[in-house]
């Protein structure tokens, strides 16, 4: 299966080990970008639907061709419990691909949640669901069913390669995937990260600043730092 | 009265009828917008300027001229019970050109609501005061009275055409125009399509696919569709 | 120091009075961009990373490098009570310089909120610290400490230029930048216009069309507006 | 035949005054632009894919779907010489649904040239051929034919809306749509407007200033300018 | 060596085959990518900085840092005859990354082009030297050379996914990218179009219609096209 | 004169030093904009309407209302040999403010070109004139003379903070403004850094390696850089 090729389901997919998914699923996706190494986000035009979604889980992709939903069906036969599916179009295409319908067929399938780089409709409904979808944009208008893409082939999902298993991070702050061979590290490298942010809060709370906590000052000086009264 | 006739205002104009708007109220903008045969919408960059937006009433319509909005004082004098004003611009121009004193006056004439292909400001009383308002922007800079536009003319708002008396919904999916011609055929499709949809979401939600209930398969491999494990 | 000096901190600062911006703090962005001649704005694409969020208090501007937020750190050292950080990048990037560690710091130090021409992430963090942070975007992207910038120079933050210890409004409507020169004068006009809007609003809310109580029939007349049937 | 009606082909349509389209497109669409009060013009994203196209003909119009070219090959049976094709989408889509293949068959029926809000490809076979082509984008992008759109129905291409027959006129500044039936008052007024650019043009070479030749220097001390040394 | 691993340089890699490569030179973007499938394709927004620009070779992959165009010189090294740089970067960033001086050293090097996510200047100088540059900008603005990024690692360049020694081609209507695993597949299917398209123009030019030479009016009839006096 | 004061024309402004003015004439964008320091830039939108198109000259600003280009025959007055016009709006608007006729009466006093941050049409014929204009956008859209903006006051255009008198640069690379305090310094900055281009340059066109010629190996080996094989 490589990327990009059309016409083709894959139904053995290996998934990212289910604990290390359920333990990143308690971080944050910039904690989690940042324990990669600062890479693995997502553009930032891709937003939640509604304010406070979440989601953590695997990814079934599906590359989708423009104003046509017909892979969303079949992808709804390969998803287990604990897939987020992951959508993009071979061209720029903001069309609403998903709606409640599609949302109610994921979720009795198992799925937790979508990451789209295309439209989607019936929000009111997605929210009252409680169905995270992160998107490009939302968009009433409606697709057909006539042009085979694919399922489960890696695919880039606005601006990240994404394989089929890996796992995806997405909150308030943006969508994060995690690929699937690394995912213990960047689990651990999380856990390392965020164990020291509540003392670093609390100091910065208490008014102590970056500059010392840091010890940037040194470094600033021999950047040639001027400070001028 | 034709599209782009500057300077003019129609005093009477026709409203589509009370009853098939009332009705089509209850529908969605998705919805609403199938059952025209997928058109209608207005672009996608037409957000409601807080969540929950909703509003269905006939047209009026105002053409401005950049960062002028004298015509939407003349047009408020048009305004009839259960109107919605819909307002374009010659040119793109992202101005507040409405806030809450004319959402007062607008209120206070009858207007349900204000469709803009541009900016409004005010956001915050606009909210507690429940006035529903799909704009392109949200923009404190403000506007003179200076040049003439038009009120009741034909206008294109946000690629859409809108007719005055014509149909106008937007809710959380979007904004769409039915023409009032066929604003009655409109709803009879909505109504049928809806009335399918109980059905069809409680069979997704037992986990029958897609694929079966939109009998898919077969189509999909005279497509092509090929499986591999 | 002039604008875009790289490399230097002013410490001693002139702040716009303080019994103005606190009588500043009761009106809106839009009542004060009209106030001052309609004039100040940032660009409308400076929005609140949540619904509500309101700020008013004196600037202290950062000159940011693309992808390093070293500078961030510098200046919560030069931060007073009500004073509100105003961050400009040498150009367009939407890297997320800006989260709740730098929150807990600079309200440790006496700062009001943020307003950022670029991205900023934890939004849920700073959501629920009730933090203003008014940006171009949200975006888990990390940043360096790696490139010198200024800090309480003069800067272009979003199409608007801002002078050290100006006054700084921003609500839903947007971001207005008030030159302390003429902050009491800016007052004097808000309060001057707003005396007038309950009397309108109530006018308006009765039914009186604006083109009545503006006067604005002859005028209209005069620019020769036709009305036909 | 309205606007919007899928899956139509309208045979017979009305063209503009032969006439009046030859000697229109003498003229530059600034100065149809403001010979029509301007109004008229299309989006500005709308550009030539070579400096100095130009076209002037007379509209067969087409709706297109995303990612699907079909109805240009309807179109092209419906083409006669003097023609130019205006083709829009049912959503923002920018494939290349144009090419040389189709520009040939297109000039081979007496097509002129081509304005269409969506991609085109082949830039350099259409360039050589001298094949004016205006549109949103250049995109190598092929695309799919098996969704009817329509033909000859009235559309809204890029913001303008255009009846089938209608003058259309494009050059380096823009692409604008004059109805039909205002084709030959448009033409008058577009030549009296240029018999005085001649002298204008004369004086200001000399030196002779706006603010005197247009008699600017009272309503400008009316409005309240003041000069200061 | 895998997507996205930040700090590194591989100085072996599998090119794709020269003859291949030569070959598809010969052949258009558009042309390949429907070769491949419609699929390859990068985004529209990227293009030549001077009109008649084109380039084929295989790919030297860099991974850039916003604001910072150090991997630029590493990548230098690493050139040889006939490769193409590719670079992206790790966020949105039009800073100018690329000059004459780095064509010049690239040129020496063996490159025959760049093809970059990114912004790019001095390109009156780039035109001289004939030197193709695909970008997504022009911008005079500086980088600097502070943090690691990494090259011939496998990226995703305005939306492709990139594996070094693929064969990159790019004119006037974008740019594609064709694994090298496919490149010979890819070729042989380009010559089996390419082989159609003179007889097919030859028809068209003759006014032969596409509706007829594709057999088209068939389907069309049942899809249900309607024609109308 | 203050930043942003609406209704004045200063008409005598402290012009850059001639002598600096012609000698930084003979130096890019990109190495100005270097030799500042990295600063001074205008937003990369800022394009020539022809390839080629350079002016180096002192600023006169105008400060235009939407839709409206009054104040571009109240600078006319204004101008000097060798001054180049710099124009802002007060808001975002690309509406054709400048064409041929004020082109001929600005090169009538003495401009050398136009920077705007908004529309410009008649193409065609600037591009005859050789007029050199750097604009937002090229459109066709006309305006009117209604409302007061200022002449010669600080201006922010296309993200630049421009003070009458500064020097402007620009070339097919952008925008650059250097404030006259400082054009002395910045042009012995940019004559030092060219001075060493040439070397440079030779050097790199003989094979020897940017890594070597600026002795990055060290730095990079110190960041982690590592080589795989």
């Amino acid at each position: 299966m490589s990327y990009y090729q059309l016409g083709v389901v894959k139904r053995h997919i290996v998934r990212a080990d289910r604990a290390a998914v359920e333990k990143l699923s308690r971080f944050g996706v910039a904690t989690i970008h940042e324990a990669m190494g600062r890479v693995g986000l997502m553009k930032n035009y891709m937003r939640p639907i509604y304010t406070g979604a979440h989601v953590c889980g695997t990814a079934v992709t599906v590359l989708l061709q423009p104003g046509d939903n017909w892979m969303m069906h079949v992808a709804a036969e390969q998803l287990q419990t604990g897939d987020v599916v992951v959508a993009a179009c071979t061209t720029d295409n903001e069309d609403g691909f998903f709606g409640d319908l599609l949302a109610t067929s994921f979720r009795a399938r198992g799925a937790l949640g979508l990451i789209i780089d295309g439209g989607v409709r019936d929000v009111k409904d997605l929210t009252e669901m409680d169905f995270p979808v992160f998107s490009r944009a939302v968009n009433a208008k409606g697709t057909i069913k006539a042009t085979l893409g694919s399922v489960n082939i890696p695919i880039v999902c606005a601006g990240a390669y994404v394989t089929p298993g890996d796992v995806i991070v997405a909150d308030d702050d943006g969508v994060v995937c995690v690929p699937k061979a690394i995912a213990q590290k960047t689990l651990e490298a999380a856990i390392k990260r965020e164990s020291f942010e509540g003392e670093k809060r609390d100091k910065l709370a208490s008014g102590v600043l970056g500059l010392d906590m840091y010890k940037m000052r040194e470094p600033l000086a021999a950047a040639g730092l001027k400070y001028i009264d």
